[in-house]
């Protein structure tokens, strides 16, 4: 059978290790999956409907952002170099609870997931309110996506009655049933806005519908204080007596873990996603790790929301990750770029349980496929394949497959009309803009 | 006098501080310099010989990349993930004494200035060996340097015999006088591989020529620790009991410096330049940021080389630099994003001995300039002058004035034929590549 698309003169990784890359390489495209990929000379096709010419770019899977608000875009740059509580309570709790609104998760989801396909993310795990609307908006932009409606105890955009919020986090796993990029899941928000019949109750609903639970967990200093506090147990131990923890639950942050907490992960088979930028921009700390990846807990990364962050590249967020471990640990051998791509990829795609769909060019898996131009100042020469983390920029990204489908190319969005977004973001920021030129300084 | 080139329709940042930007601004240049710049309604002249159309972009001055080994880029991924003594002795060192000659300094310091010049550096302090090659690349990019020849009690590229080191650097420093772009100056390689009496020579020689004297400084806890066991004295205390310490010392790295450290280099006004990501890769350390500032030392921001980063990227390098303090301190208020780009901009020209030069817009000083392109995915909405900091990446630099010349517009190169530049380099990269099979794994 004639492949839809081959992409041809491409450089692969050389998993021999032998030289960084293997040049003349081929993959080809059956509807939505990897048909075959390798050296030209080994390919029993040559022709496709449509061929794509990847001279001098190297393919790799796309990227996987374990953890992001992507509507927060609207708020990127709003409110930087603050403490934490500032921050939350005096910036971002009030310009949510003003400006979320249904469309505003739309336009600014959709914003997010031109940023995240224009740096190579190929599938987004989001959580927020009007969530419906965020997984409508990937869906449009033909981003993969585990999107996961927020459930908290207080009144919050689009549940002003928190007794309703299980319901209509029922609702909005009810609607995404079958989509073949959009799965629905459920975002406990914290142990510290959650109570435990809640936190009880939504991960009932996620394991009765068979989809994922987030939690924030283990964020900040506080919040483990807080809970001991309250619960006389760390935040990982008050979820685990509550029967929280398993394969299809995803602790986010894990940085204020200790031994017994990862003892606990490795046990139940949780998975966590770090969030390096956005940990350091708000001084929340440095995840161990090390401690999580030497007992085999399936680690990913995210970028958080753009308020906290204030991108979601995961190029930028790979190279932190490594850096970060190695300083912590005065270690230049630890966490090495090697593992942290397989963290962006593969085992980003294993937390989010789409290990079987995603996050390796192999025949078989989905067509999630970004090319990275090597051609330029500052990737020449190529002495190491793992070069996006040390390396590589967002923009060096060339062309985006998802699903099969061509969603970027040559750096342009294809999948939706990116300055229609544009549009539509500025005038939603231009309101926000208006009301803070009130707030005397 | 009708200006030689008018930048029209940029934003400017609001320094009042009630908006992030001004929209509609001008900038004019007349040969060299900055002649005036604001709104456009207050520019006394709307024509020019050059006119520039900036809409939608942010004009802010160029970035100064306060330490840099440039041809280093030929060694670039080479060495990813190693101990520091199996990185330098193993690997960098045996590579710089079989690949450094004057052909490799010259291309591979001009691929470094393609690098610096598209991520919006505009000034670099170097040191290196051929430093007079490297100093040509420079020239020859329309990049302005500080170019300082590197003086070590080995032998080194370009110095067989040690005893020729300060000769050689005296005879370097001459070359180089009055050169509009390059200045010269002297980089001694560290306390622990200079002795007291190279050390002396070297700065003496600086002193009589009226150049920098750059130094590599308690970048590692093991050379404090040398230090100290020969010298019984700190990195910092041995300098200062030698006399090298005044404003014309440029301390580079900084980060195992106590308290009795950072009171000298107040006392004494010599310079600090950090860099993070390389600080972070080779897991030396975190340099005591706060400390310096809050003695009001002057510090910039380098990149070090490219097999160190491994980018020459300054806004990548700003934007660690704020968050590794933040977190370091675990206090989100810590190193603000203004200041940040304060170091990377006028600090930095300070520390170089350039304030009166460049590092600012304002009329009178040299058109060193950069237009940030505002209009795409990760900028939008902007609530924050300073964005480039969190949210900018260096491909977003659009357009580059040096000295009043364009030397990149609409991201390309118009100094120099960079197409040469990067086959020169991939043929030098060939031969290392040849032999880097022949090592069994």
């Amino acid at each position: 059978m004639i492949p839809d698309i081959l992409l041809t003169n491409i450089c692969l990784p050389d998993r021999t290790g032998k030289q960084p890359i293997i040049e003349d390489c081929c993959i080809a495209i059956q509807g939505d999956t990897i048909q075959q990929l390798g050296p030209a000379s080994q390919c029993t096709t040559l022709e496709a409907k449509t061929v794509i010419d990847g001279q001098g770019q190297l393919a790799l899977p796309g990227l996987i952002n374990g953890h992001c608000h992507a509507a927060m875009t609207l708020f990127r740059g709003l409110a930087d170099d603050l403490s934490l509580t500032d921050w939350l309570h005096n910036h971002i709790f009030p310009a949510e609870s003003r400006y979320v609104q249904p469309d505003m998760v739309y336009w600014c989801s959709k914003l997010a997931a031109a940023e995240m396909i224009l740096s190579g993310t190929t599938t987004v795990a989001d959580g927020y309110f009007y969530e419906h609307q965020a997984a409508q908006a990937f869906a449009d932009a033909g981003l993969r996506a585990v999107a996961a409606q927020g459930v908290i105890d207080f009144p919050a955009p689009g549940v002003p009655d928190p007794e309703k919020k299980i319901t209509h986090a029922a609702e909005f796993l009810n609607k995404w049933q079958n989509h073949p990029l959009v799965q629905p899941a459920v975002f406990a928000h914290s142990p510290y806005t959650c109570s435990p019949e809640t936190l009880v109750a939504a991960k009932e609903l996620s394991r009765t519908e068979n989809t994922l639970f987030f939690i924030h967990v283990a964020e900040t200093e506080q919040e483990k204080d807080m809970i001991l506090g309250r619960q006389e147990d760390s935040p990982v131990c008050h979820l685990y007596k509550l029967g929280l923890l398993d394969p299809a639950t995803v602790c986010i942050h894990g940085i204020w873990l200790d031994e017994q907490d990862m003892d606990i992960l490795a046990e139940t088979g949780a998975g966590v996603v770090v969030c390096p930028q956005s940990n350091l921009k708000l001084a929340s700390g440095i995840a161990p790790l090390q401690g999580l990846l030497a007992r085999n807990i399936r680690v990913g990364i995210g970028t958080d929301g753009a308020a906290s962050n204030n991108r979601l590249d995961l190029i930028r967020e790979m190279d932190i990750c490594a850096k970060i471990q190695k300083v912590q640990s005065l270690d230049p051998v630890a966490v090495p770029a090697r593992k942290v791509v397989q963290m962006a990829t593969q085992d980003g795609a294993s937390v989010l349980g789409l290990g079987k769909t995603t996050g390796q060019l192999a025949p078989g898996k989905k067509a999630d496929i970004i090319l990275l131009n090597l051609d330029t100042a500052h990737l020449q020469p190529v002495h190491a394949s793992e070069l996006p983390v040390y390396a590589a920029q967002g923009s060096d990204v060339q062309t985006v497959l998802i699903n099969g489908k061509l969603v970027m190319q040559d750096r342009k969005v294809l999948s939706f009309d990116l300055e229609e977004t544009l549009d539509q973001v500025r005038q939603l920021a231009a309101q926000v803009k208006k009301d803070q030129m009130k707030i005397p300084a």
